[in-house]
């Protein structure tokens, strides 16, 4: 087994903001985009965890980022659309903006949305629909990535991997929360079957021809395909459009047009909504978190897994013995705290 | 090649309208529910043309709707949800009190809200979404069903095939439109392989045991499968929470043991979320209406298909040539027409 080392969530916050400060960004901008990096590694959520600070300061070191960009809220008091101009920064530092008035809003309308624009996308949205449970708010937050996927019956990336994440407050327990890539696999589960040599299991991708293929490299020259089929091609569409085109920001293949790479991580838009469920049910007489407890156990009931469960262990146990990390991890993390830049 | 008819717009629906108000619904509801029915058989969309009108008259004689129902609408003028009480008639006249207040709010707030409680369930969502995107707004409508549908990693029907709709309105053409079953198949589609003695296909169903099958009796005995595995059966149970629980309404499980059969029409709620891209994309300098077509021009480029394009092709037939019916279809609804009840 491999030697771990448990480090306190305090001191990994501290370690990861003081390299992201040296890379330059402000303190407001490295506090954000720390917090979801701890969050990640806290919940064993590895995917959004500390082995993406390589490439949050590759983006950084490319000149693709505000370092001190302060996002603007954008007051319409007609509205209920809360926008916030992220202004080249981080995505994390203009939702933290937005939040609370998104949630005064959904508070007192029963619905509302936040809009982002102009944000490098580092982030899980669950971190942020997890937030909106917290004010006892169900949320729907989406994003465009950049053009890995073709549309099914196409032959062509054009579609992102386009994340979806609902979450539902839940008292006295972690929310019902899901946010998943709308690709069959994230491109990075592509990586690491060409790493390890190993071919890919059916229908995760095609060829620069259109040809279903099992080869990593073929795969990655060619394109993803979304999950479920025709369904999940059309929901990836549906959020270039919500997340894209409706609130005038790029669309993934857009956004990979102004980047040039897939190394970096991407310029563009957000879309969250907000709804009450205590003024969506207002005048009538059972209670929504009743009835969602009852569906709820019923799954658990026959046997079904709820989403992210294997997150909220990890995170009870974290906040009691300190995250884990590898010390491959430990020892990359020092690195990167004395070297500054990568 | 089978005989057909053709029979206009006009001459159809005043033939539905009178099986119905025969049935005894009042004008309003007859009106309302024939205008789905109509629209589909002009689409060529016959899962919900005419072969349901048996569905529907059977949910009548079963005393499961109220025949002269006059839907309410709860005012509130805090809050940007509209609610209509459908009052146990059919979700359609429900819809139709809903909709000039959903389009005003969305207009005039950006983003907007529409919960149907107490509705009979007869309706295909594209139809509602499409009049949505007729007013130059977005939408997103979903409602829960009959539990006929279980979790992934569960084994027991909990929950329902759920319909997804999405609308996106464009200029001089039909909008961009899916309207789709959670479920990998519709009920419908099992109940034809078993007429055929047909198996089905792998992935489908599993058996009372909760193991995979293809025995169209076994899946039907025991529950149908979410598309899309682990993230299909998430959304499905994302509907049951936003247009079940949340608005205090049933869920599908609730929905079933209520009605206690699969062979009537069920009662539950809806939710229809509108939004307006005007509105959101406001203070930006770019066309969000530009920005998707140049994105269903690049899915088309590839050989991909836009979704319901098929039904817009015979709707534009049937525009120019009348609906098309088979004989048997024809002597069907003429035998209604005479006989009243079915």
């Amino acid at each position: 087994m491999r030697e771990t080392i448990f480090i306190s969530v305090d001191t990994l916050r501290g370690n990861i903001e003081e390299i992201f400060c040296k890379a330059g960004l402000s303190p407001a901008q490295a506090r954000a985009i720390t917090r979801v990096i701890v969050a990640a590694e806290r919940d064993a959520c590895k995917s959004h965890g500390i082995h993406r600070i390589n490439g949050a300061l590759r983006t950084i070191e490319a000149g693709k980022v505000v370092l001190d960009a302060r996002p603007q809220l954008k007051v319409d008091d007609a509205s209920t659309v809360i926008k916030v101009d992220a202004k080249g920064g981080f995505a994390n530092l203009a939702f933290e903006l937005g939040l609370p008035r998104l949630v005064a809003q959904a508070r007192s309308t029963g619905i509302a949305a936040l809009v982002i624009n102009n944000a490098v996308h580092f982030s899980a949205l669950w971190v942020e629909v997890e937030a909106l449970a917290e004010e006892g708010l169900a949320s729907l937050a989406m994003c465009p990535s950049y053009a890995t996927v073709a549309p099914t019956g196409g032959n062509k990336p054009l579609l992102g991997t386009n994340p979806l994440a609902f979450g539902w407050p839940r008292e006295h327990q972690p929310p019902y929360v899901f946010d998943f890539a709308t690709s069959v696999a994230a491109r990075g589960e592509i990586e690491l079957h060409s790493h390890a040599g190993m071919r890919l299991p059916e229908g995760w991708a095609i060829d620069l021809d259109g040809q279903p293929t099992t080869e990593p490299a073929a795969a990655l020259a060619g394109a993803m395909l979304p999950f479920g089929g025709h369904k999940g091609s059309a929901i990836a569409t549906m959020i270039e459009l919500l997340a894209g085109a409706m609130i005038d920001d790029v669309t993934s293949a857009e956004a990979l047009g102004l980047l040039g790479t897939t190394t970096l991580y991407p310029k563009h838009g957000e879309l969250i909504i907000a709804f009450s469920p205590t003024a969506f049910s207002s005048g009538r007489c059972g209670s929504p978190f009743a009835r969602a407890e009852a569906l709820f156990e019923a799954i658990v009931d026959q046997g079904a897994r709820l989403p992210s469960q294997r997150r909220f262990l990890a995170r009870a146990k974290s906040e009691t013995e300190g995250i884990r990390l590898a010390q491959q991890e430990f020892y990359q993390l020092n690195q990167l705290l004395t070297k500054g830049l990568c």
